[in-house]
C-alpha cells in the first residue's frame, strides 16, 4: 500500500474540515499541481503585469505561465494587446521570456513574420495558394484595470472581471498607474505550492513574529483579534484603533476617496478579489521602513502623502497602492513545489532616482518580506507533504480568508467538473 | 509496448529466482520506492542515530526520512524522545534537518509553542475555548539499545524489537555508548537503490578487490570461502584461521564478553538484524589502516584493546564497536537512485582530539570504505536498469546474507499486503 | 479536467493532419518518450560511431542508449563486436561511458573477467559446480558500413539494413573510413525531443535564416522552392542551378562515383535513410567556411577536391563525406526534453593536425550549425508544449522530408502495435 493514497481530488477537497488546512495532498501531487494550473491560471484571470512593462509601441514583453507563454505588446495604435507566444507554422516561441523592442514580430525559426496586431504579413517557400489571413497569432483575453493588466487564457473569458473593473477603475484612477514607471522588479522562487503562497499572502497572524519591516506600517488590529480575550492594555489600544479609523476614513471621504472594503469572495464568484483603504501606521504615508513616502514625487495628482495603502488581492495577485508608490505582485505556479513570485515597483513617472528616491528605500520593506514568506512557505510546504501532518485548525480572529479562499478553491473545482 | 514493464511488485518479487538478484524494477521504480519507503522506513523499526546526538537536556536532533520529519529531543529530564516534526496547526517543520539547542519548541510560523514533552504551551489568537490539550506533537517510537536510537514511524510497533535489545543490550553495555561522544560524522549520498546498498553491504565478496583499507583487519575467511576449491595453500590458511578463531574466543570468554552470532533473520522476523563478535586481523586491536586502536583512551571501562569488533547490522543500518571507537551507519532511501548514507564514529567521552585520537586516523578506513562502495553501488544500479540485464546468480559461499536479505525482503511485503 | 490530455499515443498520431506538424504530446509525454526509446533505439538499426572509435585491438567504446548500455570492442583478431555493458554476475556496468583500453573486461564489482569476444573466463567464489560457459556477455548485432558502425538492441534484427550495406558501401569506398581517424568530437544536449531535431535536420528552409557558416556550401535550390512563385531573377538561378547539376554529375560520372539519391523513406521500411551527392556551392570542395577542402591529405584515394558532399542520414544520424573530412553525427533521446547530438569529425589516417589540417577550421560548420540547430529546437519544444500550439502547415517545397519521416514514424509505431 503508497504511502501517498491516490484519493481524488474532488473527495480530497470535500472531505476537507471547515476552518482547517487542506490535506497535504492537494499541495503536493502532481495531477493536483495540472489541474490547478488549467483551471486557475488558464481559465481565469490572472494579473501578469502593469501597463508600464510596454511603455511605447514596439515593446514586448514575454510572460511564460506553466506551458504557456504570451506576448504583452504595445501596437502601432498605443493599445495593449496580448497573444500566444507560437509561431502558426512549426510552434517555435516567438520571443523569450523578458521585455524587448521590435517592428515585427519575426519567428526565429523560419521567418514567418507577424505585426503588432498579430497579422502574418511574410512568409516565403509556402507558395502561390498559402492563406496567410487563417496564420494570425491566437488572442489572449486582455483586460487594463487602473494600468493592472489581466489576461485571461480561456476561449471564453468570465464575464465578471467587470466587478473588478468597476471596483477598481475609481479607486485607481487618481495614481494613474497607467502612465507610472517602473523603479524595481524583483523575482523569488519560492519553494511551495502556489496555494500556500496565496494562503500565506491572505493571513497576517504570521506577521508579528516574521515581518518586523513590514508591521511597521501596519495597524495590527487589522488583521484580526479575539475582542473576548483582550487584556485592559488590548481593550484600550482597540478603541484607540477605532477612532484613528473613523478619522482617516472620514478625513478621505472629504476628499472624495474611497475607503470601503469591497469583498467579492463568494463560492459563486469566478474573479476572487477583495480591496479596502487601510490606515498606514507610524508616520501614516508609506508602507517603508520608516512609514514616510519613499518618493517625494508622489503618483498620478496626489495632493497629500497620507492616502493610506489601497490594498488589492487576487487569487493569485496582491497589490498595496499608496501615495508615493506602488507594489504590485503575482504568483505563477511552477510545479507542485515551486512558486514564481514577481513583483514591481511603480512610481511617478517623472519622478528621478536619486533625487525623488532611492531605490534601496523604496523596495526594503518588501524584498525583506517576500524573502521572510518564501522560508514559512518553504517550510510548510514540506510539512504539509509529511505523513504525520494532519491538517490544523485556522484561528477564526486572523485566518478567515485562507478559510475563504479554500472554500472559493473549491467551489471552483467543482465549477469546473473537478 | 513500453520498454519498461508494468508487473505489480509483488509478482517480480514472487519471480525472483533463487540466489539471484532482484530484477531491476525493484530498484529503479518509483511506485517500488514509495512501497519500500512505506513499509521497511515508516512501519519498521530503523536506526536513525545515537544518544551522543542529543547528549545535554534541550538538544534536538532532526531527521528527514523520505516526506517525514522527526525530532529527536533530550528533554529537561535526561529522558530522549521523537515527535513529528510539522505543526499541529498549519503543519510548517519545527526545525530544519540538523542539531540545535532549545529551551521550547516554537514553530517559526505562527509561535505555537511546545514543551520538550510535545505539549502544546503557548498560542496566540486562538480564542478563549481552543483545547490546546488535543494538539502536543504526534509521539513516535523511539528505543535506545546500548546508546543506539531505533524509531518506528507506524501506529503500533513490531514488537521483536525486543529480541534485538535483549541480544545487544549485554553486549553493547561494556562500550557505555550512551555516554560515548560523536568524534566525526559523515553524510553521502550514493546513486543507487537502498537494497543495493544493504546488499552491497551483506556480503564481502567484493571486499578483496576493493577495499584495501577495510581488509586489512579482515580475516578473508570470516566472509566465505567454498571449502572443496581450496588450494593446498588455502587449506593451510583455513586451519590457521579456525585455530586463531578459537583462540580469541576462548580468551573473550574467559572475560565474560559475549562472542557467538546470533541471527535474527528469518523470513518470519520483522526486525532482522545479526550480531558477531569478529576476530580483528593484523594487530588485531581495531578496524584502523594498520589495526592498532586510534583512541587511546578505550570506551566504557574496556581494559584490554582486543575486544574485536561486535558488528550489527539490520535491514537498514550496520555497526562496529571495538575497544576504542564505533562507527555507526544508516541508511535513508531518497529517490529510487538516491541513497542517503550517514556514519558517525564515537569515542569515548574523556577522549580529548589531538591527544586520545586523531581524527584523520579514526576515520581513515570508513570513509575510504563509504565510498568505494558508493562507487560499486552506481554503477550496479545503472546495470539494472539496463533492459539487457538478467538477474545473475550468487555465490552460495560468500552472498548467502544477500539471499537471506532478499528472502526477508519478499515476505515483509506480503506481510503487508503487497 | 487536466490541461494535458490523456490521449492514446496510436490516436494522436492518426489524427495527424497530413502535411502538418505532431501533435505536442508526442513531443512532450514520458510514456511517449519511453516508446520511442524502446522502438526506435532499442529494436531498429542506430549509427552509434565509427570503427575509428576502436582502432586497435583491445579498444573499447562505452555508449549509452537510454537505459541501456553497449560496449563496442575491437577484438585480437582485429573484428569489431558490441555487447551489453552489464556483468552477468550482479548486473554492474563493466565500463563508464567512454573510450578505454583493456586487455580482458574485469567487472569492478567482484572482478568476474570476460574475454574481448565476450567469453567468461574467470571468477572466484562461485564453487567448482559453476559453469561459466552460460555467462558470456550478451552480444549486441552490429554492422559495420563503409566504417559507420550501426548496432540493433533487440533479439532480431531488421533485415533491411541489407539494403543501406548495398547502397552506402560503394559509395563510402574510396574514402576508406574504416581507416580514417577522429580529428575531433563534440557532443552537446538539445532541450528538445528527439523527433524535433530529426525533423529540423529534414529541411533546409531554415538554413537560410539561421546558418550562415553552412549555407556558404549550399546551393539553395537543392532544398526544395516553389517554381510558381519564382521572380524572373529566381528563374534565371535556377537554370544556372540546373546547369552546375548537370556538369557535376557528368564528371562525377565519368569518374565512376555515384551521385544519384537513394530514398528509402516509404512506410514499410524499417531501415530508413536517404544519400544522394551534392554539388557544393562556392569552390565546390567542402563544407568549410570558405568551401575549399579543411585538409589538404584527402580521405582515402581521393584524387580530386570536389567530390560534393556525399551526404546520407537515418531516422537518428546525418552524414556528410567531402573529399577531404566527414563529419557523422547521430542522436540518443535523453529525456522528452533533451536529446545528445554526438558528431565526429574524420580525416585520412596519415593527416597531419597543423600541417594537413587546422582542427578549428575543420569543425567550425559544423560546430556553429549544431549551435543554431539546439536553439532553434529548444524553441520549437517549448512552443509545441504550449496549451495554445496547434500543429501548422508544413511547406510542401521544402518540408517534404518532415512529412515523409513524420509518416515513416507512425507506420512503425503502428507496425509496433502502438
Amino acid at each position: 500500500m503508497p504511502a501517498q493514497s491516490t484519493q481524488e481530488h474532488s473527495v480530497l477537497i470535500r472531505n476537507r474540515k471547515p476552518w482547517h488546512g487542506m490535506p497535504g495532498e492537494l499541495f503536493g501531487r502532481q495531477d493536483v499541481f495540472e489541474t490547478d494550473l488549467d483551471i486557475f491560471f488558464y481559465r481565469h484571470w490572472i494579473l501578469v503585469g502593469v501597463t508600464a512593462d510596454v511603455p511605447e509601441p514596439g515593446d514586448v514583453s514575454t510572460i511564460d505561465i506553466g506551458r504557456a507563454s504570451i506576448l504583452i505588446v504595445r501596437d502601432d495604435d498605443e493599445q495593449v494587446r496580448a497573444f500566444r507566444n507560437t509561431c502558426r507554422h512549426r510552434g517555435a516561441r516567438l520571443k523569450e521570456p523578458g521585455k524587448s523592442t521590435v517592428g515585427m514580430l519575426v519567428c526565429p525559426y523560419h521567418q514567418w513574420t507577424y505585426d503588432l496586431s498579430g497579422e502574418l504579413r511574410h512568409t516565403s517557400h509556402m507558395g502561390t495558394e498559402f492563406e496567410s489571413k487563417c496564420k494570425s497569432l491566437r488572442p489572449v483575453h486582455l483586460k487594463v484595470v487602473g494600468g493592472l493588466i489581466f489576461v485571461c487564457l480561456s476561449e471564453e473569458a468570465p464575464e465578471d472581471i467587470a466587478t473588478l473593473e468597476s471596483t477598481m477603475a475609481p479607486r485607481l484612477a487618481p495614481y494613474d498607474l497607467t502612465h507610472a514607471k517602473i523603479a524595481f522588479e524583483s523575482e523569488i522562487i519560492e519553494n511551495g505550492n502556489w496555494k500556500l503562497v496565496l494562503e500565506n499572502n491572505r493571513e497576517c497572524y504570521h506577521c508579528a513574529g516574521t515581518h518586523p519591516e513590514l508591521t511597521a506600517s501596519f495597524l495590527p488590529e487589522d488583521f484580526g483579534f479575539c475582542e473576548a480575550g483582550l487584556t485592559e492594555q488590548g481593550r484600550q489600544a482597540l478603541a484607540e484603533y477605532r477612532t484613528r479609523i473613523t478619522a482617516a476614513n472620514a478625513s478621505w471621504d472629504r476628499d472624495g476617496l474611497i475607503s470601503s472594503p469591497v469583498e467579492h469572495l463568494d463560492t459563486d464568484v469566478t474573479t476572487l478579489f477583495r480591496t479596502q483603504r487601510l490606515v498606514i501606521a507610524g508616520h501614516g504615508e508609506s508602507q517603508t521602513m520608516d512609514t514616510k513616502v519613499a518618493s517625494t514625487r508622489l503618483l498620478g495628482d496626489a495632493s497629500r502623502r497620507d492616502l493610506g495603502d489601497t490594498h488589492l488581492w487576487t487569487h493569485s495577485s496582491w497589490s498595496h497602492v499608496m501615495s508615493d508608490h506602488a507594489v504590485i505582485s503575482y504568483c505563477i505556479p511552477l510545479a507542485p513545489d515551486k512558486t514564481l513570485v514577481r513583483s514591481k515597483w511603480l512610481v511617478h513617472p517623472d519622478a528621478v532616482e536619486g533625487v525623488d528616491y532611492d531605490v534601496e528605500t523604496l523596495k526594503a520593506v518588501w524584498v525583506a518580506t517576500n524573502a521572510q514568506d518564501a522560508s514559512l512557505v518553504a517550510i510548510t510546504h514540506q510539512g504539509t507533504q509529511d505523513p504525520g501532518y494532519e491538517p490544523g485548525p485556522f484561528s477564526q480572529f486572523t485566518e478567515s480568508y485562507v478559510e475563504k479562499f479554500s472554500r472559493w478553491y473549491a467551489a471552483r473545482l467543482a465549477a469546473h467538473g473537478v
